[in-house]
């Protein structure tokens, strides 16, 4: 049994709490498949949900952008913030409207988020912005220019509090309806990698390299994303 | 030149203004392709960023929820709300670290969300909660009970402000980096529909019915979504 995140009034999962989970194995390794997040925080009273990529360190959490969207221009000075990911599996028509349903695998993270402002610190998280999708890529790129490390801001977040919610159970009707003439379905979702498609200007001999291996044509990008992340991290040191 | 919703501080794409889009027709077309949005509310200043199913009618959105769930018990009030719908199109790998980035399709939309509580509306809703999926799907169901209806809390939002913002361009590097010796490539990532998986209790004889044609295996979510709603509003008069 791992370690678990603090249950409260903020990530307690209260509907269908029979999918919910606050394990540190079970919420890493939700947030390990993804490349994609949704992040609330609010200015004003006005919430935002903006769409971004992120990644994992132990139980804290890093986002990117440009320094001047409003959504990091806020959480410079450490702000509330709600991260969130989410895998729809299917879609499941069942015999009634209120059993209509999907399967999915969702995390939503709580804690304060603030910009990374050390320079040690944010040379090494905008290397691993790149490395944690793509082992060992930034070693072999143009050197990051001093205005391209000032124009990029990266977000950092303690997960203070963490639910997952799954359901993975398809077509679930109540008892005596299984017994009516309706026809009821688990339509499945799937997100792939279609194949590589190389920069149509590479110098010639130049070919992909051993390391995107995990990025194979008909994957599931969130297998091709675990396999990347097991890979960076084993690497990085 | 379609219709076009509000600019102001709040929806302004700010950061990469030139993929920024504020006409319905860029709005509400990215609306339509998807099933899954993300919501942002906020309960005593902290933020929550919750997964949901949810549909476009005219310049209004609708989710749902049981009526235990704490976004809609705090947005029954009418509480200002952010609806985001995104599709990851691909993740593009450049020649350095800065230019990395990944093509998407995102809508955020802003407004006051409110509990759908007259009955007639809340009726219609429940009908196209399932129908805005399926077309035609509820009136071959199990009619739904009271005590059903009364379990569910549909939410409503007229889009008061809303922006699309669109990458769809690949590799794009600094020009002088074009002569490096560095591999760079589009990445393509697709969400596509696997072979339905009927209901393994269906009664004999039972079968798919041509309602469900939008739905066919390898097909792409977002066009099967966006077929399923044109055919929703064509019939649901």
């Amino acid at each position: 049994m791992s370690e678990s995140y603090p249950v409260d009034a903020v990530n307690r999962v209260k509907r269908r709490h029979d999918r919910g989970f606050y394990d540190h194995d079970t919420v890493h390794g939700l947030l390990d498949t993804a490349a994609l997040c949704h992040v609330s925080y609010v200015i004003d009273g006005q919430p935002y949900c903006t769409p971004t990529l992120f990644w994992r360190e132990g139980t804290r959490l890093y986002w990117h952008g440009s320094s001047a969207s409003r959504m990091l221009r806020n959480l410079s000075k450490g702000e509330p913030a709600c991260l969130t990911v989410t895998h729809l599996d299917s879609l499941v028509l069942a015999r009634c409207g209120f059993n209509h349903s999907a399967d999915y695998r969702s995390v939503m993270a709580f804690g304060l988020a603030t910009l990374v402002t050390d320079p040690a610190e944010k040379e090494r998280a905008l290397v691993m912005m790149v490395d944690r999708f793509f082992p060992n890529r930034t070693a072999g790129l143009r050197a990051s220019t001093t205005q391209e490390i000032k124009a990029t801001a990266v977000i950092s977040m303690e997960i203070d509090r963490a639910s997952a919610k799954i359901r993975a159970k398809g077509v679930v009707d109540d008892d005596e309806d299984y017994e009516l003439p309706i026809y009821a379905e688990r339509l499945p979702v799937r997100t792939i990698l279609g194949p590589a498609e190389p920069c149509p200007r590479l110098m010639e001999g130049v070919t992909r390299g051993p390391d995107l291996a995990p990025y194979s044509a008909g994957r599931s990008l969130d297998e091709a994303l675990t396999e990347a992340y097991a890979l960076a991290y084993a690497t990085a040191g």
